[in-house]
């Protein structure tokens, strides 16, 4: 039973792209919004995805799903000011980068005539905003979905309504434990932001190298760090302060591996080096294989980069 | 007064797109070709990119222009096996990704009746081997070159024909001192390509975390490490081994930079994160104007991905 009436909740590049997913899927649902910034809703206003609400009450009341899109840590405020709206026997989701901290801090609030599950659209770009959204963000991407551990005949109907709901806007679904989200995603995504944000400022900071030479000269690597690291800063500090625990764990890890490679650069190991670069092509590869990016060189990014001459 | 007849030693990726280059350009040279590895020559004969020859003595005789592609590594030994064969005013040349160590290796092997600058392509893309290369690569990418000190008038127009070379095959030409080429490169190149090689290297070692999973979710942002990890690894072992000095002192930064944003994460200061992530938005936009990425989310790699809904 698919929905009929559908809020989101913050009208970013996430909220804003399900709200044209839906529209693109030719599902028969009603599409309301709300966003706390009234700049926000002016523009939403204008693209013509969905009707834009005053208060998030009204975005709310008579919806049988409602999604979160804020970033995680104003979830639990934004979900205190709706909860009394939400109609019966509505299902309540998010979107958030963190599943631990929602879970935690969502399920205790939604009152027991909804139900809770916790979701993550593994998908994204670098921008932000009502109008970086776009339709087909979410196609042949991951949606992971940490459902409670409730025995409800209905909030067992209510997780495969929601699952329904992401494979219709093109995701694939995984069912997962909040933690173990929380673990896999400070390797696969927190991390390697951390790491962007971190390099970036460490060449804005030198005082030998300019920032000129440092942009003129990107194309070696560098430039790639600057598209992760120009990712929302709001978003990514709530990603860090909920999910510390894992973060610093992967951290850990992160820096001894790198005080092993600093040790063979400064003692001229080369076998050692070799050894570990060899290594990744394989990882490449299945990424590439798993349909998660694509084959062409620099991403096809570059004239001719298409690997013809 | 272009060159007549160019020798490329070593034809991967690099090699390989400049003799494409030269062809595309119009100008009208003979390109001969050399490579150590017989697998290669014989791929390389199938290309009709240039003439191969068997020995680089063969390549390098009557070559106005002489390019040395090799790994950084390789370019002592394999200049020393051709250093007799050089012609009477010959232009030797390299793009290796590193400069002090090759010039003070080459400089002195140099015959007087030849003319040696070192230079670098700043030019590239995650795969290697003849197969790889193509015309365009050094389209809107600049070539730095690194002269010797040296006041001969012959020595000042080989660096303008090399200069011209270059501009012919679509690159900005750069003149920069050796040193300062390693400390730059160290920052825009080397330290980015460690991080990516290791976090790859620390995603497959977590006992916790499995590899499937990695793969799954890479498009988290883990997925755009394993492509600069894809990379050569004997190219970059020799990176790290003959840039030592520029690229422990970068590392040192940016890990010092990273053990205060772990610290921020562990006391929970959401303030000094917020600081951090905002200053590098301004550092992307900056490469995207200087011509040096695409300003298309996600590189446009994915469908969609061109920020229209």
């Amino acid at each position: 039973m698919s929905f009929a009436r559908i809020a989101i909740i913050g009208v970013g590049l996430i909220g804003s792209s399900i709200a044209r997913a839906v529209g693109a899927s030719g599902m028969n649902a009603e599409v309301r919004l709300y966003d706390a910034s009234p700049d926000v809703r002016a523009r939403a206003q204008t693209l013509n995805i969905g009707l834009v609400c005053a208060t998030a009450e009204e975005a709310v009341c008579d919806a049988d799903l409602v999604i979160l899109a804020t970033p995680v840590g104003a979830m639990a405020a934004a979900t205190a000011g709706l909860v009394d709206a939400l109609a019966d026997g509505a299902v309540l989701t998010d979107v958030g980068s963190t599943k631990r901290a929602v879970v935690d801090a969502l399920a205790k609030i939604t009152p027991a005539r909804a139900y809770f599950i916790a979701g993550h659209p593994i998908a994204g770009t670098e921008q932000s905003g009502p109008d970086a959204g776009f339709a087909s963000l979410f196609e042949n991407r991951w949606t992971i979905l940490t459902p409670q551990d409730d025995a409800r005949p209905r909030y067992q109907e209510a997780l495969s309504r929601l699952s329904a709901f992401w494979t219709a806007l093109g995701a694939r679904v995984e069912i997962m434990d909040a933690d173990r989200h929380d673990l896999v995603l400070a390797i696969t995504s927190h991390v390697p932001h951390l790491i962007a944000f971190n390099i970036v400022a460490t060449a804005e900071d030198l005082e030998t190298v300019t920032e000129s030479e440092i942009v003129k000269y990107s194309a070696g690597g560098f430039r790639d760090f600057t598209r992760l690291a120009a990712s929302d800063p709001v978003m990514w500090r709530d990603v860090f302060l909920a999910n510390k625990d894992a973060v610093l764990e992967i951290l850990g890890r992160f820096t001894e591996d790198l005080a092993a490679l600093q040790r063979a650069i400064r003692w001229g190991d080369g076998d050692a080096l070799h050894g570990i670069f060899e290594r990744a092509r394989r990882v490449r590869r299945e990424v590439i294989e798993a349909g998660q990016d694509t084959p062409a060189p620099n991403w096809g990014r570059d004239q001719g980069g298409d690997g013809k001459s």
